[in-house]
C-alpha cells in the first residue's frame, strides 16, 4: 500500500472520491503534520508551510510532496532536492481567479468604480472622470501561466501587451517579449506594470527607486506575485510623491500587512489581503492535478504535471 | 454655404479642425439653440434634449439632425419623421466604454473588490468569499453594437452568452440567440441578466415581477440601457426579498435618482449615476462619425452611418 498523508484540508465528499478512485492507496487525512514520522508517509499533500526542515528529517520514506499552492518559496527546497524528493505544485489553477482579479482591478480603476461606490454612500449623483482601457499598454513581469492569461484577456480589451522574463522568449498572450534587463527602458511606455513573478534569487528586490522614476505619472503598478519584488518603502515613496498614479498590491514585504504600514491609508493605493487567487473552485482543481499525478505515480509513468525544480525554485 | 449649428459643445481645437476640413461649410458653435430659427440651419449637431417640438417648428430649413448621443427617446421623432428629416446618432462610440464598465462591475463583484475597499478603510486583513466568472452564463438583452461587444468580452472570460432581441437573429458575441418572448424561459439559466436595450414601445416596462421571480437567487441584474425597462419598485422588491443577489443600475426610472429612492441604501444594489458611456475619447469619436456623414452629405452620397428610423426609434 502507498501511504498518502494529506494535511491539505478537504471536505468529506472529496475524501470519499479519492478513496473510491484509488482503492489501493492508504489515505490519511490529518489536521496536523505532527506524528507523521511514524506513518511511513510516501506522499505528502500540503499547503506547504507545515513541512519544515525538522519535519522533513523525520519523513524517511517521503518520495513526493504535492504542494496545494503556487508558491514554494517557504519550502525546504534544498533538503528536498538533496533527498531527490519529487515536488509538484498546483500553479496552473491560479490563473483564472488571478487573471480575473487583475482585470477586475484594472477595469474598476478605469471606470471609476471606487468613486461610484463612495458617491452612492453619500447619495451623490455626479459624473466623474472615467478612462478607457482600450489602446493602453501593459508590461507583464512573469509571462507564464498566470501572466499569459492576463495578457490574453488584456488583448481582448485592445491592450498592447509586453511580457518580461529571464529568457525573453516568445510567450502566449504577449505582443512583445523583453528580458529582465530591458525593464527600465520599457517602463516609459507602460500604462500598467503588472508583476506575477514568483520569489526567486533573480526576482527578489528586482525593482527599486530607479524603476519607479521611469514609470509614467499616470501608470498603475500592480504586484500580484510576491512581496519581495520591491521594498515597501520604495512603493510608498513613489505613491506619496505621485511618481505613479496608483498601486494595487495583493502581496507585501510583510504579511499580514502591519497596521502601521502607510499603504493602508494612501488614497492612491489598493490593499488587497493576498486574495487574488481565491476561488470557490480551488480545492476541486488542486485535487484534479493531484489525481492525474497520482495515476502516473502508481502506474510508474513519467511526465508529472507542475514539477518544481528545487534548485531553481519554480 | 451649408449652415451647420452645433449646440454639442466642443473644444477650440475640434472647432478649428472642422473649419479646416470643411471650408465650404458655415459652422455656428452656440451654447444654446435659442435663436436658431433665424439662422437657416440645415444641419443641427446636438446632445438631443434641446430640440423640442416647438424649436423644430421654427427650423424650416432643417434637413439633418446629428444626435451626439445613443438614446433618441427624448427627441421629437414623430415630427422629424413627418418632415423627412434625416436623424443620425453616435451609437457605435459607446460600445467600448460601456462594455468596459459592464465588465468592470461584473468582475469587481466576483472578485469582491467592494469588500476589499471597505476592509482597507478599517485596516482589516481578512480573506473573503470570492467567485470566478469563468463558466457562468449571461443573458444579454439587446445584442447590438454594445451588447455584442459585451458578449465578445464575456466570451473571452469563458462565459456562455445568450443574446435576446426582437428578431431572435444570430448576433456576434452570442453563443445563442432568443426572442423577447423567450426571456422568461431562459432566465433560470442566467447568472447575469444584462440590458443595454434602448427605450422603444417594445422595450418599455418589458420586465416585471414575473421575470424577477424566474431569476436565480444568485443572479446579478444589470440595467445599462434605459430606466423604463422595469419599474423601480419591482427591482427594489426583488432586492429587498433577495430574489436575486445584486443589481447594478446605470439608468433609472427617474434621473437623477431621487434621494428618497430605496436603491441608494440597499447593500445589494450598485447605483451608478448614468456614467457607463463616459470616456475621455467621447467627443473625438462623435466628431469622427459626424465628419464621415458630412462628407457624404456634401458629395451627395448615400449610406450614412447610424441612421435612426424615426418610426422605430433606433
Amino acid at each position: 500500500m502507498t501511504n498518502v498523508l494529506l494535511t491539505f484540508p478537504i471536505k468529506e465528499r472529496f475524501r470519499n472520491a479519492l478513496k473510491d478512485q484509488f482503492p489501493k492507496v492508504n489515505f490519511d487525512f490529518s489536521d496536523t503534520i505532527e506524528g507523521a514520522d511514524e506513518k511511513e508517509v510516501e506522499i505528502l499533500v500540503t499547503y506547504g508551510s507545515d513541512l519544515t526542515e525538522k519535519v522533513l528529517d523525520g519523513l524517511t520514506e517521503l518520495k513526493w510532496v504535492m504542494v496545494a499552492s503556487a508558491g514554494v518559496d517557504q519550502m525546504p527546497l534544498a533538503g528536498l532536492g538533496e533527498r531527490g524528493i519529487l515536488v509538484t505544485n498546483v500553479s496552473g489553477i491560479h490563473k483564472t481567479p488571478m487573471a480575473e482579479s487583475i482585470l477586475a482591478h484594472i477595469l474598476s480603476l478605469n471606470r471609476a468604480l471606487p468613486i461610484i461606490q463612495e458617491q452612492q454612500k453619500q447619495k451623490i449623483w455626479e459624473k466623474m472622470k472615467s478612462n478607457e482601457l482600450k489602446g493602453s499598454t501593459a508590461l507583464i513581469l512573469g509571462p507564464g501561466s498566470i501572466g499569459g492569461e492576463v495578457g490574453r484577456l488584456l488583448q481582448a480589451f485592445g491592450v498592447n501587451t509586453i511580457g518580461c522574463s529571464r529568457s525573453g522568449n516568445r510567450h502566449d498572450g504577449m505582443h512583445e517579449d523583453i528580458l529582465f534587463n530591458e525593464i527600465e527602458n520599457t517602463l516609459p511606455r507602460a500604462d500598467y506594470v503588472i508583476s506575477v513573478l514568483p520569489s526567486t534569487s533573480e526576482t527578489r528586490w528586482l525593482l527599486d527607486e530607479s524603476h519607479f522614476e521611469k514609470m509614467k505619472k499616470t501608470a498603475v503598478f500592480m504586484n500580484f506575485g510576491r512581496g519581495d519584488l520591491v521594498r515597501e518603502r520604495v512603493v510608498v515613496h513613489a505613491l506619496q510623491n505621485e511618481q505613479i498614479a496608483h498601486a494595487v498590491l495583493d502581496v507585501f514585504e510583510q504579511e499580514p500587512l502591519p497596521s502601521d504600514s502607510p499603504l493602508w491609508e494612501l488614497s492612491n493605493c489598493t490593499v488587497s489581503p493576498h486574495v487574488s487567487a481565491l476561488s470557490a473552485k480551488y480545492v476541486e482543481r488542486a485535487l484534479e492535478i493531484f489525481k492525474e499525478n497520482l495515476e502516473m505515480w502508481l502506474s510508474g509513468d513519467e511526465g508529472y504535471k507542475n514539477v518544481i525544480e528545487t534548485d531553481r525554485g519554480y
